[in-house]
């Protein structure tokens, strides 16, 4: 039981047909073919030579069959980790460097202890501290960098930066050496993909095939640019002319590589390592929920960790870079029919057939090609609305959104996430701290209480119920004694004060210490303190404190009983 | 008007009395003879020289009285601030070099700053973060490290260390050192001390003193013991003996200091001057509003800010040490019957005479004098029973509580309050992330909807009420949705689900998202979704939305209307 837990192939292995393997096998072709030109062009965005995307793709994914627990999510390298690996490794070595390189290796390796650390501990709470708002607010902004970073390659120019601003003013300086033939690759390459998006699939359709299978051509799309634009460049000769390609790429196998030791270096990125966990997991989760729940499956968030853990220690340790589960791969693997996770063990072997064989001709892909394909994917991620639908709901949630989408685009990713999220834990907590409370009466004919000040209620005059609409805790316990000596000091015929507790959750110890100063004040003052409606969870607390032993008045189970038994009035009334 | 919201002076000062004046002059006379001994103290404390701690206690007291609201507090230096500042400058400087003094005249110009800007941003609720437990546990061991740090003192011999563990071995390590006559005087004053504060006031109250003025004249107990060792000191030539004495004081009134403007020492000090007014900033608070409540009186927090802000200010600004209202001092200036702000103006008067006419029989004071005294203050802050009651009454309070209390031993003060603040909103956060539900039923014969595990309530089996105990946000909106599909996915006869929400105090964007993915998966599968007893301004919100456009069922004011509608049962069933 508890092995099939931490190992789910164990859960499905056994019972795997004949007929999911055929399922599995032609899904994982069509995965091939998607990921070859994604694993090379997120290499690219993160600074690194072309086979460390290609080893990132099947070691992994191996791993990520055994301890996975969605049956379809295609893990591999996806654009925004790997623009957050680019930013955490700018200040420690150049681009394309060995201490680059070994340290693109290191983020992988402690991302997945990380990861695999949390999962043990069953910590996967932690990622919904990354709020919808955040979440989306800094994709958006990380697909726009991402492909303002890209425009570089489809010119031809240099250019660096990590922030929207230094990017910019780095292509517009160099725009002048832009390289023609470059251009032209880009362009074009930039040209088809973007029709193909829009009309392949109406046109596939037209011409008979299926809808769901249209649809998947249309996904590999991306293979037919570098294939024709690899064979321009090789015909044309076009590294003569200044068009960059990707160059020489070592064939074969990856093999063990050991991260380094050095700690000065691990605790540099020790920061950037856990917020791309943290990203990493969120995206996967999200994708790997909204496909399981089409197919009535679940995944589990903690076994995830594991699984997204274990991937990125198998990422590292042969040489890749940081992994996790990409959005458009996993839905072509969905679409595709992939029944188990075997289907991205087979896309494994498949690239590890590219690694192989195909490396000779990938020497000759030009970069544009790469760039354009990013470029068309994060175009996809940019989701402008979303800040209007969260505007028009949520002053406080449009806030921390904006932060993290203008911090991300004029500082840095990093900034953008930590603003993102320490300002909607802190928003929540100004909100709680200042709780709604209402006093409420009686709706007449009814035993239900509503605001005094929305609703025709009855009232009594020498009895006051106060609704508090917050848990009671350190942050709102002084609120709570001002309006409670506010009220009492405005009512002078006061007799008895009713504490209307259905959303009191929690009280901790401030605000018990709070409550007693509360109920001796009125005590002096000669107003009895009442609760009523204090939950069963709340209530098994209180019993037994000072607050109890010492209360004015009474525990009513209902507002209703309070206010009979304080006013002597009936249902009947 | 706002002029006198911040001049607080403007609401007492034209109103003054010749009665008040008397009564302020009294026991400005009491406080000046109390805090003399405790301005040494506590520079001493802080490893700062005499007059630091006398400066601290002129202009501040000053300025205090004009921009303070409360009417009693006592500003000055403290003893939990005094061991911050000594923690915050030792890896700047060594103590009593140039350098340590302008560090702690910094600190107090930048706390000064930080708390004026806090004020008038109106950011006073920021304190209500250090939770009870916290500002509890924080107090508690600051005094044990208080006391331990004045042993060598009292010992005379060479001691270091900022957390118990150093500063124990350090005393164990020089204890053959002991210097005897400085270990008499030390015992004997701590002797005298502790004897006074238990029998010296049923002693007066023997001989015929009023309680009152028994309580005050054994408060200012230590000056007598001050006064006894400098006599003894310089009758006896005690310091060719090694007794370590105060020295020689520079006689005069402080002169205006100008703080450092090197930017690399204020980003040094900038986390530690926070933690300062913060934990400064509590302590007066809550010494005030005690004092106010007992009068009736109210102090504003927001204006205290400002009040304490300008009176570190000009503390700094006069070569002086951070300061902060006192609780001994404050509560001996309220008995002995202070009634505006202008006793702490009297005051400074005092302490500056005592700076142009004392300092030449303050050089014979004794420093074993002033440790005794410093042991026997902080005795008081010590509250062990405190972590007993917390215990008792919730594990996740004491859990901060206990964190704060071991940080603050073995590590140091600043490490002690951070992981106290940042343990305690972990921890809310992580409670509120999983809320409590529970399925509800109808009390029999009543409108009343409780738990259906813990009362005898009646049920319908094809309309499930879920109540949900928390307010809807990012943190638990991944919880609500896996309860509802579980509670769907368990009761097949299901027809309606009822979202019971009188404890929903907010549904932020990413809870919104979360009730419309479960609205559409419970359309999908044949059940509709209403909601109960959502509150005004939740509902005032949710108008508009997706998820009220496409709910599939209806929105029920009482749940009791939605039981009715829901299984056509009347109130009389």
């Amino acid at each position: 039981m508890n092995l099939k837990h931490y190992l789910p192939v164990l859960q499905w292995a056994p019972k795997y047909s004949r007929d999911q393997a055929t399922s599995d096998l032609v899904a994982a072709v069509i995965v091939t073919v998607m990921l070859i030109p994604q694993s090379l062009a997120y290499a690219l965005l993160a600074g690194l030579p072309a086979q460390v995307g290609l080893y990132a793709s099947i070691l992994p994914l191996v791993v990520y069959a055994v301890f996975g627990t969605s049956r379809t999510l295609s893990v591999g390298p996806v654009a925004v980790v790997s623009l957050m690996t680019a930013a955490a490794l700018a200040p420690l070595a150049d681009m394309g460097t060995p201490e680059y390189i070994a340290g693109a290796v290191l983020i992988a390796v402690m991302s997945g202890l990380m990861l695999t650390v949390m999962g043990i501990l069953r910590l996967g709470f932690l990622a919904n501290f990354l709020s919808h708002p955040v979440i989306s607010g800094f994709i958006t902004a990380s697909g726009i960098v991402i492909a303002a970073s890209q425009l570089k390659h489809v010119f031809g120019i240099q250019a660096s930066g990590h922030n929207l601003w230094e990017i910019a003013g780095s292509l517009l300086a160099s725009l002048p050496e832009t390289n023609i033939p470059t251009l032209l690759v880009g362009v074009g390459a930039l040209a088809f993909l973007l029709w193909s998006r829009e009309f392949l699939k109406p046109l596939l359709v037209r011409l008979g095939l299926a809808n769901r299978s249209a649809d998947i051509i249309t996904k590999t799309a991306p293979i037919l640019a570098v294939v024709v634009t690899t064979l321009i460049a090789w015909w044309l000769n076009l590294d003569e002319k200044g068009v960059r390609l990707v160059g020489e790429v070592p064939a074969g196998l990856p093999s063990f590589t050991m991260p380094t030791l050095d700690m000065a270096i691990w605790s540099q990125l020790a920061v950037s390592a856990l917020l791309i966990s943290v990203v990493g997991f969120v995206e996967s989760v999200s994708v790997g929920q909204t496909l399981a729940a089409k197919r009535r499956q679940r995944i589990d968030p903690d076994q995830e960790l594991i699984g997204l853990g274990t991937a990125n220690l198998g990422s590292g340790l042969s040489g890749g870079m940081p992994v996790t589960g990409g959005f458009s791969r996993s839905v072509v693997n969905f679409d595709a029919g992939a029944e188990t996770p075997a289907a991205g063990a087979y896309t494994a072997v498949g690239i590890a057939l590219a690694t192989l064989f195909l490396t000779p001709a990938i020497a000759w892909l030009p970069q544009a090609t790469l760039a354009a394909t990013i470029i068309v994917a994060v175009a996809t991620l940019i989701d402008l609305p979303a800040l209007g639908r969260t505007f028009r709901y949520s002053r406080t949630d449009f806030g921390a959104m904006l932060a993290t989408i203008v911090l991300t685009l004029v500082h840095s990713v990093e900034a953008g996430i930590i603003a993102g999220v320490a300002l909607s834990i802190g928003l929540f907590l100004y909100r709680t701290s200042r709780p709604h409370s209402a006093v409420v009466g009686r709706v007449p004919g009814t035993e239900h209480f509503r605001n005094i000040l929305r609703h025709d209620v009855e009232l009594c005059p020498k009895v006051t119920f106060l609704r508090v609409d917050e848990s009671l805790y350190f942050a709102n316990a002084r609120f709570l004694e001002e309006r409670v000596m506010d009220l009492v000091t405005r009512e002078p015929e006061l007799t008895d004060l009713v504490l209307v507790c259905p959303a009191v959750n929690l009280v901790d110890a401030s605000a018990l210490e709070s409550l007693e100063a509360i109920n001796e004040r009125l005590t002096d003052a000669g107003v009895r303190l009442h609760l009523s409606e204090v939950k069963g969870p709340v209530m098994d607390r209180l019993k037994g404190t000072e607050l109890i032993r010492h209360l004015g008045g009474n525990v009513y189970l209902s507002t209703y009983e309070a206010w009979q038994s304080l006013t002597g009035r009936t249902a009947l009334e």
